[in-house]
């Protein structure tokens, strides 16, 4: 059995996901696009305001009618926001406008309301002079036509969608999510909630990895539970390879015992099945199946969340533009011990004054603990002990 | 018409919502629930572990057996992780056991395999003696059967899911999403994307405030675009209530030109609709329609997006138990003018040495701009021109 160093094996995980990060393109409608990720930039369809509007309610003039402020104008219509553009202004008069409603042909100001009133016979009183232009927004005066209104590589929020259908667009061209398969391995595991026969457990990782790669912005595209039989596995990882997969996430079967299905599978084919200096977390696998890269996680759902945490999440979450897990440097509330030549990563919490607190024991099988943590705890790989107010890195989950 | 202060809007929205606090209960699948926050605090089904088992690969053995280590014992079958209770352990005898297999009645401590080595006939020999319970987890060790395993009031992150799972969790109690309906009014509106006749704009607060309820944790119920017309606008009010929203958004017909069909709607009925001494957003309105709060924002696309994340994002995501925006204290990267008595909202961005920047100019028409920000910058209601290097309010988008 080999063992190699944490950071040996993050990296060597890393570079086998690299390529996963030149993503295809799709075409997807704007209302599904909400945390997707522009591919290139996107290009106004139309001019931005489409069309020469005012910028107040008020009154569309002649800059020229109302130089000699005040004036009494006649009012000659209205323009409101609603479709179907206004008549052209008649010679010396004034109309009434909406603010965003289409400047008339003829008129090249607008005087807000608050600059008139009303005199005899519907007419207007125009109490202030107005610069041709003023108040007038021109067609195309934000973003052109063909203009970019949003740049390639941004995750996409309610305000980039905003300027998007303002821009008169409905299909956006994104980037794929990276496709997942997760299947749990070990015949003691049973669909959780289903009735527990001696020796068997609920499989927990299938749910929790499905959980962790929506989280990263991936999409799980095939899931399944299989027994510790080769053929049985073999015939899951064809599934989901045939179902689109592009990363394969396995767990269980990869330690040093009898009946390590993921082992006896990939392990003939060259892939690296060993052991990682980490706690909890040793037994690893990396491989393909038929060129698709595969990562094995041991089977403890602690294990397995860590090891997606530390291992995959990072490349996953970088492909998705979301932003990588929180570290802090922060002395630890009390002392700890370690086993020399293992990192070892305690689940923990901050407390109120800010020190790392380990939340339940080392053991990988504490699930509960882990839920209740948001950090780990990062015990380098020399240290036997650690000392309350000691510096430790934290990584937040 | 009356003006308020931005405070005063605020805390007069922040009431109405509040109601909403008291969330009613669902109960969900654990595979739909990744954000969802637990209503209650949530029991384990079956002890954890639920059955004794070993902590290492090795042999099941009585420790009296081994007490004058180094003995040989005769091998006895083995216990895997597997289906299925394990046979007695043979008085004198040792089982080969795998990590997480059960430990057979009778034995009562586990010897790591690297503390033995292989014997004459299949026998093994025990180096090293094991108190009794060593290497062993007993079950209900971890948590007991209707123990808590989650607390309430959580949102479900990945290991949540991996908690519940593993305790025999199928089904959660959460909270229900608060159902929100979303009307955008205007005649001028059509769908994005649409030919754009005379006059007419693509509707891009439908599309963006969904997007921005979605972001909140609440779900989206009802939605509409309604020419300005007030029956049309009553109907979809109606089927909005009908659908069972408990908030409606509209955004438009709240100011003070002709055809303010919202206003008209709901100022008869005792709603406020007036102005809010801000830029851009002025114009606001707060009611009810059947009993439901309704919360009208001017139809202006930034302004829109600028008073859901003002007014209604805060209360939204404090039910979902979604964090607060994220604020912060920052120098001006360069002055800039306001008007007195508006508190400014100004968008911008964080320069690399941590300047507040504006982005594009105050006009609220400049979709394109918002998109390109990633903070607001707070200009006081009091100010009318600050410089270069003074300390503003940001809240970042």
């Amino acid at each position: 059995m080999t063992r190699i160093p944490f950071d040996e094996h993050r990296g060597f995980v890393r570079s086998l996901l690299a390529p996963l990060g030149a993503r295809p393109t799709e075409h997807i409608a704007l209302e599904d696009a909400l945390g997707r990720i522009t591919a290139s930039p996107v290009e106004s369809a139309i001019d931005l305001p489409p069309f020469r509007n005012s910028q107040m309610d008020g009154f569309a003039v002649r800059a020229a009618d109302v130089a000699e402020a005040p004036v009494v104008l006649p009012v000659a219509g209205e323009s409101a926001a609603a479709p179907g553009a206004p008549a052209p202004l008649a010679e010396g008069a004034a109309m009434r406008i909406m603010t965003g409603a289409p400047v008339p042909d003829g008129a090249d100001a607008v005087v807000p309301v608050e600059d008139t009133e009303p005199a005899a016979d519907g007419s207007v009183r125009v109490l202030r002079s107005r610069r041709p232009g003023e108040y007038v927004r021109e067609a195309g005066t934000d973003l052109v036509a063909g203009a970019d209104v949003l740049p390639a590589g941004i995750r996409l929020e309610p305000r980039h969608l905003a300027a998007a259908a303002a821009a008169g667009i409905t299909r956006l061209v994104v980037r794929e999510r990276v496709r997942v398969a997760v299947v749990s391995t070990g015949s003691e595991l049973v669909a959780p909630g289903a009735e527990l026969g001696p020796g068997e457990l609920p499989d927990a990782n299938g749910p929790a990895l499905r959980a962790a790669v929506a989280a990263c912005g991936a999409a799980v595209v095939h899931t399944a539970r299989v027994r510790d039989d080769v053929e049985r596995l073999r015939a899951e990882l064809d599934a989901a390879v045939d179902a689109g997969a592009e990363l394969i996430l396995t767990s269980g079967g990869v330690s040093q015992g009898a009946y390590e299905v993921v082992r006896e599978l990939i392990e003939p084919l060259g892939a690296w099945v060993g052991s990682v200096a980490m706690q909890p977390g040793g037994p690893q696998a990396v491989g393909t199946h038929r060129g698709v890269p595969l990562i094995g996680f041991p089977g403890n759902p602690v294990s397995a969340q860590l090891s997606f945490a530390l291992f995959v999440a990072p490349s996953l979450r970088a492909i998705a533009a979301l932003p990588a897990a929180r570290t802090e440097r922060m002395p630890l509330a009390g002392a700890v011990r370690s086993v020399a030549g293992k990192r070892q990563f305690l689940r923990g919490r901050r407390t109120p004054e800010g020190l790392a607190e380990v939340v339940g024991g080392p053991g990988s099988h504490l699930v509960a603990a882990l839920a209740a943590s948001e950090l780990l705890i990062v015990i380098p790989d020399d240290a036997e002990a650690l000392d309350a107010g000691e510096q430790v890195d934290t990584v937040f989950l």
